[in-house]
């Protein structure tokens, strides 16, 4: 069925959203006249105009007239107000497209069916192509954000067999192989910004960056640092390479190195506390709808007590390092028992991936 | 193709074996007339007669002649002299046997394709049902002796995901649940022996008996005990259940407690140090040919890193046991990389296990 091939091309395009669409969903369409694509679109930029619509604008753009058209699009369209672009139900009736063809239902309770049952009023033909798990995975962000107004975690960490992040008496603070690291970094892709501690920064200067396949079209994730005396470097990578760094500190913002900061681009934000929560909800605010959580140990072991997390993913590297190495246990002041079992094991490189989710 | 039927007939007779061949490898022969099954057999006594040998005695005792029969074999026949028993070569050409399949080469020089020659100089029709990995994973003890003059041994191990083995906190010393308990004891079924450090007795005073399917009618593994001073308390399940433990000591063997212990039918073997390889040698001499080693954490390590292990088998349970744990890693004084990747991962009840080989 030509339609399914469509739909799928419709993720394809809203997947190139990720890192652009702020708190909005990632959503693709396209439009078919005569069996042709005549137009393609995606949301590309919080606040801007929807899939849908820019859809109809690139087929317009080539003046090609979207009349008798039908819609392909990966998220029921929107129809309700107050919000920063109008109701793309309304813009498809008085285009005259005659069928939408929709790939999930947009759980935002403003919507949820009502897009739907709009067209239908209008005499346009809808049918749905049942991929709301493709939708629900790809904008979990988005869902968690409606559901609960807190971003998607990932905690992701690569321990030795004994469960070591760290080994002392090594120079080198690898311990999974680059095929390890390679998926590792490939994950990165996956999300809107990438949190640390400064005990990271300071250890190690990562990047934090996507470096894989596509990387120099996409706009990086954001570095989001906790570091509540304000120790990041001024020459760190994670200022130097201006992919809008976030640092969270229990510091005044106005403060000597906060003012050096902020001038080097970074976006300083005062907490009291820098408990997972109150910095999660802060990301929220900065139109982050999904942060991975690299490290080090005690910041796992934060975000991992409070409960603030979505998705663990753990790396097992075939090595013990034994008593030169620090435990990841070592920052968690209690047990905690995962409720439920690994939903995915696999062999990367020298290491075993366990994922598992809340 | 009937013959592939019964050689896998005569692999589930093999192992009736376990734990009874001492040295031997474990075999198991079934004899066909006139497409009927007239004798089955395996070897079920070190020293005693071959399983082709007794799948022979089994067809007479029914007074049912094997001339012209055809002997199926998981193993090679032995053709060599100055041993506890006659060549089963010797018998079968005696007998009037008149087709030989066999399931693998006998990797023991003194035979290694010798017996297969020995028949087909006389007349015997031999075919190679390829059994041979089949034959090498059952008998993985016995080549393991024929080629290094030691015994199969695996490390085996239950942490939490951050490498814990031992809760302070916690009364209960399982880290798994009930499904990798279970999972975990039917490996004994495997080993002709388990081996732990003397603080594994005195914490959790285990039976280290095999309590799975047909455990019953099965010879127990016998339990091995490192134990410098002589600690391990008379009352202990291990020597009350009588499954003919081995004691190691650096004590006499005519000391106060030692002499208390061999009443109670303990063999209680002395040695300068209680080394893994100096341990693994005086199995091999006490006619065990397969060891799973179950800890604590110093025991692992020290096989570990002496290399005195041929497999790892690793559990991670679905928990996190924090600074409250004691670390696989805490007694290991060195790093220790393993050369190749896992050959096996696997969901088991609330655990990940990996499997690892030399």
């Amino acid at each position: 069925m030509k339609e399914k091939d469509l739909m799928k091309q419709a993720f394809v395009l809203a997947k190139k959203g990720r890192t652009l669409t702020g708190l909005n969903p990632m959503v693709g369409a396209i439009l078919l006249k005569s069996n042709e694509i005549i137009g393609k679109g995606f949301h590309r930029e919080y606040g801007g105009p929807h899939a849908e619509v820019n859809a109809i604008q690139d087929a317009e753009s080539r003046g090609i007239s979207v009349n008798g058209a039908t819609l392909i699009t990966s998220l029921e369209p929107c129809c309700h107000n107050n919000k920063k672009t109008p109701p793309c139900t309304n813009i498809i009736i008085s285009k005259g497209i005659k069928e939408v063809y929709y790939g999930s239902i947009d759980m935002n309770p403003k919507v949820k069916g009502r897009g739907i049952a709009k067209l239908k009023s209008s005499n346009i033909k809808t049918v749905f192509i049942d991929n709301q798990k493709n939708n629900d995975e790809l904008n979990r962000g988005f869902l968690k954000i409606t559901e609960k107004k807190l971003p998607y975690v990932t905690l992701k960490i690569c321990m030795s067999l004994d469960g070591m992040i760290f080994n002392d008496k090594s120079s080198s603070s690898l311990i999974g192989d680059l095929k390890q690291l390679r998926h590792s970094n490939n994950l990165r892709a996956n999300y809107d910004s990438i949190l640390v501690g400064v005990e990271t920064i300071l250890a190690d200067n990562p990047k934090l960056t996507y470096r894989g396949l596509g990387s120099k079209s996409l706009k990086q994730p954001r570095p989001i640092v906790l570091d509540s005396l304000l120790r990041t470097p001024l020459d760190s990578k994670i200022i130097k390479l201006k992919n809008d760094p976030i640092i969270f500190t229990k510091l005044d913002e106005d403060s000597k190195k906060s003012v050096k900061l902020k001038k080097l681009g970074c976006t300083i934000i005062k907490l009291n506390k820098l408990e997972p929560r109150m910095v999660l909800k802060s990301l929220v605010k900065n139109n982050l709808q999904t942060v991975m959580v690299e490290g080090g140990g005690s910041i796992f072991s934060s975000f991992l007590k409070s409960n603030s997390y979505d998705e663990l993913v753990l790396y097992y590297s075939s090595i013990f390092i034994g008593n030169s190495g620090l435990n990841l246990g070592h920052s968690l002041d209690r047990e905690y028992k995962l409720k439920k079992n690994s939903t995915k094991i696999k062999k990367i490189g020298n290491s075993t991936m366990m994922v598992f989710k809340r």
